[in-house]
């Protein structure tokens, strides 16, 4: 199969292509140069109406869109954020729509964020959408869109929302939910995190490796099976902190957990309780999709790939 | 108040001007020629990014927008439906956006068509987003787009979706929910009128003099009791065709029943069973919104109106 990824050159984006590298053909894109697999096309790229063109020249059969810019940029500059997370979709659903016999299948990032306070204690499948950003407000139009161009049967489209990614590769990062992953991989590495957040705090977690499976298996999977409800919220892990500091301590002993410092910071709690922290994914395991049942196999996860 | 309608030249518009008109300074804009009032300023012009810049030059502290091309024709003409019920609306958004120190009130005439079936018997308000139509998706877009701009407060936004407006006046249309007003209409003057589904066909009614109301009350709504929840589902009247044809023997006698001819049209059963027929409207009621309680009242409205 030949796949498009767009946004390739980000965490999930990478390992997306190496999962997929061996069986398939595929076209890398990103607007920073994308990583390099044996066989692959890699483009550079802002993804603009001229560069939509571009990217489906090959007539890709199936194209899995991850690019995004994040929640908290999203929020801080309201022009990019519409640009970037709303125009430049639409753009590339257009350029697919004006191509006589194209109806390539199309994965779409979402995201928990089309959510938004105040929540039922576990958000079922069909909660409605009522997001509180502009980046959540971006993802649920782009759902609605999906939805909308597949039912017109100019692509055969899925959105996947994604729960919060945990562990986390790389830096500490200033995000307002990087310490559910800073609070693992730190300790893990024998260095200390800051805990922001109460001990009770709930969250919604799924793994990288979660992440890139979800999108395995949308590429197999028989869509006639949505009907015209192409969004699915994907399964995941509810777990406190408490329950997070304690698969720590199973798998690094106590040294570990002393890594960590409570430090409370009133502003990233704010923002957290206004967070999703458990779903029922009646439909998406009804479908096949798999994730982690316990934050032992999180931290499982990742320490298979660091 | 200075108030701005666009869609002005319409059923609802017309009505909704001619109600405002004593009290509130107009500016009445639409495609065709708006209707005339004492004092109100009248634009013939489309809704494009540079009309908004004319519409929007008075600074009018509400505008009530009531434009948009009908379901079956975004349906047919993908282009048009999206060109005019989303990008003309957002191209409003950004001409205010634009303008510093102006947010006004923007009331936005959405509509049940922004759900789509399987639905339970009745929709809650906390029902789903899940359009089945280019139309639904449109209107559903542009609920978020009010909800996240009135959230950044460029504008203080609600929008307000309505049933079906029953009884139209005018000719008999050809539009799919048209029979439901034709089966009164016609006969109360005399004239023959076709059923094409059978008479346990269940939907969601208010009259247009209720659909003026919900704008004129909206107009002095405390938005703030909305939070980020800008939507709002509006009361209306659940009922049966029976139901709608023992309303009409109770006003008009058998007669005007006899004028009603059954002719089954499998076409239209279809479409018609896709849509909402009955509401939980518990936040509209709260707010203070209202509408007839029987379909006697409707007719009621009506013969008031003819």
């Amino acid at each position: 199969m030949h796949i498009l990824i767009l946004g390739a050159a980000g965490m999930i984006g990478r390992k997306l292509a190496a999962a997929l590298a061996p069986d398939h053909t595929l076209t890398l894109a990103d607007v920073v140069p994308p990583p390099a697999f044996a066989g692959a096309t890699l483009l550079t790229l802002d993804l603009t109406a001229a560069a939509a063109q571009t990217l489906i020249a090959g007539r890709p059969d199936a194209i899995i869109h991850l690019a995004a810019i994040v929640s908290g940029e999203a929020e801080a500059d309201f022009e990019k954020g519409y640009a970037t997370n709303l125009d430049s979709t639409r753009a590339l659903l257009e350029a697919i729509r004006h191509t006589p016999g194209y109806a390539p299948k199309v994965i779409f990032a979402s995201s928990i964020a089309v959510f938004g306070a105040p929540f039922p204690a576990k958000i079922p499948d069909d909660f409605f959408l009522t997001p509180r950003t502009s980046y959540g407000t971006q993802k649920a139009i782009t759902e609605l869109l999906i939805s909308d161009y597949s039912r017109r049967g100019f692509i055969d489209g899925m959105s996947i929302r994604l729960p919060t990614i945990c562990v986390r590769p790389g830096l500490p990062n200033k995000a307002a939910s990087g310490f559910f992953s800073n609070i693992i991989r730190e300790p893990l590495a024998g260095k200390p995190a800051i805990l922001p957040v109460v001990d009770t705090t709930r969250h919604w977690f799924a793994s990288p490796a979660s992440a890139v499976g979800f999108f395995q298996h949308a590429l197999t999977l028989d869509t006639s099976l949505l009907g015209d409800r192409r969004a699915v919220s994907m399964p995941g892990l509810s777990a406190t902190v408490a329950e997070q500091i304690e698969a720590l301590r199973r798998v690094a002993g106590q040294k570990a957990v002393d890594l960590i410092t409570r430090q409370p910071d009133e502003t990233i709690a704010k923002i957290v309780a206004t967070w999703p922290s458990d779903f029922e994914t009646t439909r998406a395991t009804a479908l096949g999709f798999k994730a982690e049942t316990s934050f032992d196999d999180i931290i499982a996860a990742h320490l298979k790939e660091v």
